[in-house]
């Protein structure tokens, strides 16, 4: 093993891979932008094309994330309630559930049941941190803690945290209006506990939310109450390896969506924020590409993304794509600019192909290209879906790309004698 | 998510790969004969090399289809039996055993003990349907049905069918000739009540059939009677969950092999019976292609099966073999000129490798091309093994075919958020 420590560095495009576009001749964003800087990361390093899971299969960021990072998840990936609250900044911790939440409302019935009225509680855009805070001054039941996070609008997610926590329960949100709060119910024995603490939960966040101040003032101008909270979604926390010891060394994400912070906090990795970084079209992608490089100071592995292509892949604006491939562009001449090649391994691909004329994720796969120490770079000379696929990486998949970059700076474990 | 609903269509030359021909030059059959329509899918499309189930892996048909459709045969084929029941045309249900067959002849020795002296019955090729209707005539034994449907020759195929079989059981075949006919074992506790049953139903075929008049007959022209059952092979109908539910869409086979069309019935797909088509040399293949076309306005994904190719390969045949490959062109052009493409994706390959100097299936990836729908079309021109092996979609399994088809046409539901 080389005695200089060499670094590696992953570059996401966020829904970056699209198919063709016929107002480009066929080309896609990223074949039809001017690309002078990936182009030249791909000229000097190995290209191929990359299935975020498996070939065809429609990944989510989080998927692709939990992948790109080197975990399996097909094995790993138990629901979205454990990440929610991770990407609304909760600290989410091995076997902890997971929600996401509604504030809702409800009015309660001369029997005492409580009929949901409103899932959304008008949408309620304001006061639901005071809302949360009186909630969260619910003491522990069956000692079991509940820590709630509000999120956008009239969204949260809920944290359980206690011995003896499973996951198989129903929700609580009945998913229909004017029907009464859904008591949760235990799909399995060993569920039977959790199911009755948070069923005990549910009723509580009314009885200290009926009366709250934050409700009596929307009452006073004729807005429904945020009455009560209402869990759906449960997950339970993955078993995973932290980052440092899955793969031997540090890692550090600058990232922006939240989901993904979430993700990087629970796998212990360090997770910068770069100012000026919104997540949206006016995002700083250079103040990005440059807190990517100073977190190589910091992590031997930094995973960087650019929310932004994913956004245009959505709205189906292919001409705002394509300004946001020349962001991306742009972010890899810092990168290019900026690290020693000799020294460290750049890699740049998405986590998902986005197509405009999709307008969701798409399973197609994504170009990617790997520059730098230890590499043999091959004939690709410009970066983009069909170049990149006559590359000597061939087709691999999001989990490789881990095990490629770890092999490349030399600090991997051998398998074997 | 694309509102316009569009179709996808597979078209498997069976048998279609091959190995280079010293008489052609060092080429194979599919890169030797002109094929016109299939090199302009190739130049329309994506091309790539496909393993039906792992690289150098030898598959059967049966195998190839439960990947190509879709289902891991390493973890849902159990074996031969329930296959051969449903290529007979049987119809075989979640939870029922299947056996391979012969009818044999046997002699009841003093002692009661049957001794077989023919293993298949002096090669029976006449009267095996009656016989069977006299052997399906046994009524049920401890609640437990038996359905006997004969294939080619001596060969045949049973379903049991009741409440708590299991599929552990020993053969009553012994294998060799002037032995007594197998008194079947359970090879698990579980599995005793289905040795009893099948032993006191072997023995009822011998008394059955002893004097059948067909054994009459056979015995007043010389010939060895078919006057007992022998089952082998035991499997158990593997839970496969039905197309629809797995891709959540429509499926459709037209197909010539009898394996596949039940593998198709077994699966809850739509099998159409093309007119004129053999499943021989002489089958009408353009008669296969329009009923494959009709059957996109019953199904959303549609399989189709030419047997020709696997024909040629077994009998090593190189020139024939071409012969059906430009027969398989030729059904091309009918699946070229009636599909659109902008709504339509068509993918042609083989299901397996037969090549004319094996002689039998072999383990050499197929060239494999997908058109039409948001496919990203790569420079290959030409349809053939080797031209096909420089394209954009790599080296693909039998698997992956399914994803990226259901991708394609935007049916398949996202994993993660």
């Amino acid at each position: 093993m080389s005695e200089m420590r060499c670094r590696a560095l992953i570059f996401i495009g966020d829904g970056l891979g699209d198919r063709p576009v016929a107002e480009f001749g066929g080309k896609t964003p990223l074949e039809y932008e001017p690309t002078p800087n990936l182009d030249e990361i791909a000229a000097r390093g190995e290209c191929g094309l990359m299935d975020p899971i498996s070939p065809g299969r429609r990944a989510g960021s989080d998927t692709a994330h939990f992948a790109i990072l080197g975990y399996d998840p097909q094995k790993t990936y138990t629901g979205r309630g454990p990440l929610e609250a991770m990407g609304v900044g909760l600290e989410v911790q091995r076997g902890d559930l997971g929600f996401r939440c509604n504030f809702a409302t409800a009015e309660e019935q001369a029997d005492g049941v409580l009929l949901v009225t409103d899932r959304r509680a008008g949408r309620i855009a304001e006061g639901t941190r005071e809302i949360a805070d009186a909630v969260n001054a619910i003491p522990p039941i069956d000692g079991i803690r509940f820590i709630l996070e509000p999120s956008v609008e009239h969204r949260a997610a809920l944290v359980m945290r206690g011995p003896s926590l499973d996951p198989h329960v129903t929700d609580a949100d009945p998913h229909e209006e004017n029907l009464p709060v859904h008591q949760v119910e235990a799909k399995a024995p060993e569920a039977e506990a959790t199911a009755k603490a948070l069923n005990e939960w549910v009723r509580r966040t009314y009885e200290v939310l009926k009366g709250h101040p934050v409700n009596v003032a929307r009452a006073q101008a004729g807005q429904k109450p945020a009455n009560v909270v209402l869990p759906r979604g449960c997950g339970i926390a993955p078993h995973l390896r932290p980052f440092a010891e899955e793969h031997g060394t540090s890692g550090a994400l600058v990232v922006e969506v939240g989901l993904i912070k979430g993700l990087g906090r629970y796998l212990g990795m360090t997770v910068l924020d770069a100012p000026g970084a919104t997540g949206g079209y006016d995002t700083d992608h250079i103040s990005l590409a440059k807190t990517a490089l100073e977190a190589l100071d910091q992590a031997q592995i930094v995973l960087c993304n650019l929310k932004a292509p994913d956004l245009a892949g959505h709205d189906g604006l292919a001409q705002r794509k394509c300004e946001t491939v020349a962001k991306l562009d742009e972010a890899a001449g810092v990168i290019l600019h900026g690290v020693d090649l000799s020294s460290t391994v750049v890699a740049f691909t998405g986590d998902h192909s986005t197509p405009v004329s999709v307008r969701d994720h798409s399973g197609d796969p994504l170009p990617i290209a790997i520059a730098g120490h230890g590499v043999r770079p091959d004939e690709v000379r410009a970066f983009g879906e069909r170049p990149c696929g006559a590359g000597n990486l061939g087709r691999i998949r999001g989990r490789d790309i881990m095990p490629i970059l770890t092999n490349l700076i030399e600090i991997q474990e051998k398998f074997g004698a």
